[in-house]
């Protein structure tokens, strides 16, 4: 059912934790189950410089925040914006469709996240 | 949102993976979200020797499970099966409405493979 890179991502997430003082934090709620996503990020000279993030969602919210979290770091605000939820997926080799809803918060929660940096500037 | 026992179950859970061996295995579906939760028992004497659970699913389902893995470990089979899911919610001091659904696996997995035992012998 899921790929290997989904297990990886979800067995040995990368990227888990809170950044205290983060200069954005973005946060998203999945309607279905009910579970939130926390994305925290560091930012420098316009450089996504830290991310780490929290969720109390499944093995699918786990894996698609880790892949998030490794695409980004290190990227332009700018390139982080143009992620997008299909690209984490892709990047994960593929997610079941029922579990479209969970891998959707990842990049959400990220673009939340450079929203709220910007309106702080 | 979550108490301290949820929170100590999810991000430290006891007794995950498979017994290989096992005497019996119980798997049930979250018809909400289609996770999957899988707990698989060794039987000796009538008691439930070694207990082990696999999910992908989210913060609750694993503190639930965990929290229930631990309740039954050297209990007969006629007491695992008297544990309901209030009785390992209550163990965690409480879950939140919108996670019902999720922590019902835990109790019912367990039965499902106490019956797998019983139906095997
Ligand atoms: S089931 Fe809640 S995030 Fe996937």
């Amino acid at each position: 059912m899921y790929s290997e890179k989904v297990m990886d991502h979800f067995t040995n997430p990368r990227n888990v934790g809170e950044i205290p003082d983060a200069d954005g934090v973005g946060q998203v709620g999945n309607p279905v189950c009910g579970d939130i996503m926390k994305i925290y990020i560091k930012v420098k000279d316009n450089i996504i410089e830290d991310i780490k993030f929290k969720t109390f969602g499944c093995g699918a919210a786990i894996a698609t925040s880790s892949m998030v979290t490794e695409l980004v770091k290190g990227k332009t605000l700018e390139e982080a914006m143009q992620v997008s939820n299909k690209q984490v997926a892709e990047a994960l080799d593929g997610l079941p469709p029922q579990k479209m809803h969970c891998s959707n918060l990842a990049a959400d929660a990220l673009h939340a996240a450079i929203q709220d940096y910007l309106s702080k500037k």
